[in-house]
């Protein structure tokens, strides 16, 4: 499994710019992502606490694909394109992407 | 669900060290916390790439449990505590741990 996992730092601009963010993500980039091919999977989780010490990030989405190749042709689709677009206007510089493969030494 | 989720950034020492560290977290660290109770699930992936950036995060486990109070009655076992002790001598400092909950807009 190869798996997206987009990490959203706070926006500026208190409690209501972060409601504005996650009610837009959920209302025109969810939805986006959900058209994309190949997805197997989606979770999204919020941020409720950093042990022993502070995050500055809010929410954190894994994106699941069966591989590499099915996660590159997701990025290049229509929808993730779109995706991409949407972020840039409601979560400006916000979001970090990693892309994790499973630990075949942990047995996935 | 609650996860909670352990990202370990890339020791110093170059990919002996880097190897040295994955080695003893699968050797010694996982099967402590294949003892937590109520642990409901475990995911181990590799960082591979950071789209459009770089990133020093070399792995990141995310832990599941059925809520926050089951999580921290893990947190709070021998097998968890001596978790910690163990990630203090393979990896100091390069730990970060967040405490993550299903967002229930999102369907979980």
């Amino acid at each position: 499994m190869t798996t997206l996992l987009a990490l959203y730092r706070r926006p500026e601009g208190g409690d209501e710019a972060l409601a504005t963010f996650l009610r837009r993500y959920h209302a025109e980039h969810l939805p986006l992502v959900a058209a994309t091919p190949g997805l197997r999977g989606t979770r999204v989780q919020r941020v409720e606490q950093a042990l022993g010490g502070d995050t500055d990030l809010v929410m954190i989405t894994a994106m699941d694909f069966d591989d590499r190749v099915a996660l590159d042709a997701g990025l290049a689709s229509d929808a993730m394109r779109q995706g991409g677009r949407n972020l840039r206007d409601i979560a400006p510089g916000l979001a970090t992407f990693l892309v994790l493969e499973d630990d075949p030494a942990a047995g996935g």
